[in-house]
């Protein structure tokens, strides 16, 4: 019995092309070989990708929909996206716009370990929407990043983030700056009442999959619950790797290098989903990028609607927000999002801890705004 | 002292703001937050991405050079793609044109461990073209694809690669696909006499890092030489780690998700062979897919040109040719290249093994006449 999961694409083409192009993209994305070279039927049967629908969608522009043999793909992530959009992505006038899958397939992949509810339980935040801000700037040393942890942790910030520039450099390795950040969070948070959030650390992961490895081993044993990582960047297979061995760690994804032609609906709202992300960072609109607000609602929806029995990831607005625009933000995103704000924190230089408190209480009122 | 790579970037912009979106480029792809909110000198001086030139390329076009802390990158490739590319990937008028860096830090990634050099005493050719093709199509069974191997081998193809869709599946895991069609290549060859080439055998890695080097372990016990990755499927952090442990394989590097906004002359010419590919594969001009003649010429260029002593690529142009362009791609691309044609074989069907006797027969007569 064939199991299919199911790829949409958006294609420019004329209307008299359409059919052949749906036909090509079949055979690229399955056997790249032309249906005149196949000698086998089961082949045919079984693992060549078939056209399941051409639509209009627009003056020469088609969706086309494939159904993509699951025997090509297995559960490896890597695969996947190699089925799904490898070689197609050499070409420019197309775009992988959705997927589909089934329960069982999704069950395999497997999704977030913690999701929403894993990540509101660390931070100890049942309803209001979550705050994140990250360490900045890289090539500072290890006494400055984690004073600026205290700093953002006694504010009441409840995801302090690395950037993703921090590696493993000379002037602050992991192994040095993480348990130095891990420690000054920490002891803020002792000073804590049970109506507030504990904050927690998520250090930037970078290297190959063993460095990788051996930064969260040293992460969790000073007392690290979460850890950012880059899924394009360092492989889908290798991120979804990491989310079967440590799923006691949130997971976030940072978009870096995703800017694909894949909707990013579809990459960052369901695949890094699918992999594994409790909490999925994009570039929200009117920042310093320039994903549109429909897109931006595409990446939300992908993250939490119910879908195949996945926990829900927290979708994470960022790149060029500020404290000005919390309410609008909560008002489009909910309560179930957490706001990332950076930089325009920092600008506020020696005025930081009172910058960072009023993007928390922001929030929290926004929040109760969305109730009301 | 500060150490630099440098970054070349095309970007979409009129001449008014060409100035910031510099400085903002600058910023983006090292600290991640304004000059306003630094407080350390040093960062300033020795961290922050810096601004060389900005030249008209066109209307509303300037190229951008920018010089990248190296203190940042280190020596890994992952986060090297990460300071080069990995934010600004999200915006769309933007394009990572070229890099350069100092000898010494070329030194540090690797780049090839065998070269051109390397793969021609593989195949035992000294001086001509050599020839590919890739065993397909995925699905089929160890007898079949090993059978395959066998015709392609007595036929005299050089480069027996499998297509990146292969995999872990259930029919024809590697452990036992791969020792099959490495026992048959193997076979083939024990007939040759010293005029004729070896035979190579080159599988397809997929899965994580570990995974991976499990592949290649059993590959290597049962005597293959070469191996197929992905570097922007699997990381290109992971790739490289597999160069450093593998320096015995040569690894061919696949395009799979190279469609990126990274100039294919930059991605595919520069950086894999910085990261240790020994044969780059790229889709020719008029094939299956759209890059441009002179986007072709880059990637070439980028492989073999003399650069920072790193051994030179072996340019692979694929991606839908036939035997009737042999003469063609090789005029175009000398003999320092190897020619892959896969799917256009394979529609002979029971002329198959003529076919592909063809191929190389045409691909030494064609090399002949460039020598003249």
């Amino acid at each position: 019995m064939r199991e299919n999961l199911h790829a949409t694409y958006l294609i420019r083409s004329s209307a008299d092309a359409i059919g052949a192009r749906a036909q090509a993209l079949a055979l690229e994305q399955s056997i790249e070989v032309p249906l005149a070279a196949l000698t086998d039927a089961r082949i045919e049967r079984d693992v060549v990708a078939q056209v399941e629908s051409i639509s209009a969608r627009g003056s020469d522009l088609y969706a086309v929909r494939l159904a993509l043999a699951l025997e090509t793909v297995g559960d490896d992530a890597g695969q996947l996206m190699n089925m799904l959009f490898g070689n197609s992505s050499l070409l420019t006038d197309i775009q992988l716009e959705d997927i589909d899958l089934s329960t069982a397939a999704a069950t395999r992949f497997g999704g977030p370990a913690l999701g929403i509810a894993g990540i509101r339980a660390r931070v100890r935040v049942a309803e209001r929407a979550l705050t994140s801000t990250a360490l900045k700037p890289i090539g500072s040393s290890v006494a400055q990043v984690s004073r600026m942890a205290a700093l953002f942790a006694d504010a009441g910030i409840d995801v302090i983030k690395e950037d993703h520039g921090w590696a493993e450099s000379a002037r602050s390795p992991f192994r040095v700056r993480v348990p130095a950040c891990q420690r000054a969070i920490a002891a803020a948070n002792r000073g804590k009442d049970e109506h507030e959030s504990l904050s927690q650390y998520a250090p930037s992961l970078s290297g190959d999959l063993d460095q990788m490895r051996v930064q969260l081993r040293c992460a969790l044993e000073c007392g690290v619950t979460m850890a950012l990582a880059a899924p394009m960047t360092m492989g889908c297979a290798g991120f979804q790797t990491l989310r079967r061995e440590f799923p006691q760690v949130a997971l976030l994804a940072h978009p870096a290098f995703a800017g694909t032609q894949i909707a990013p609906g579809a990459l960052l709202g369901k695949l890094f989903r699918l992999f594994g992300a409790d909490a999925v960072i994009f570039p929200n609109h009117g920042g310093r990028f320039a994903f549109p607000r429909d897109v931006c609602a595409a990446i939300a929806a992908g993250n939490r609607a119910p879908w195949l029995g996945l926990k829900p990831s927290l979708p994470t607005p960022a790149g060029g927000m500020s404290v000005e625009r919390v309410a609008e933000i909560i008002s489009e995103y909910g309560r179930d999002a957490m706001l990332l704000i950076g930089g325009s924190l920092l600008i506020a230089r020696d005025q930081l801890a009172a910058r960072s408190r009023a993007f928390v209480s922001s929030v929290a009122q926004a929040s109760d705004a969305v109730t009301a």
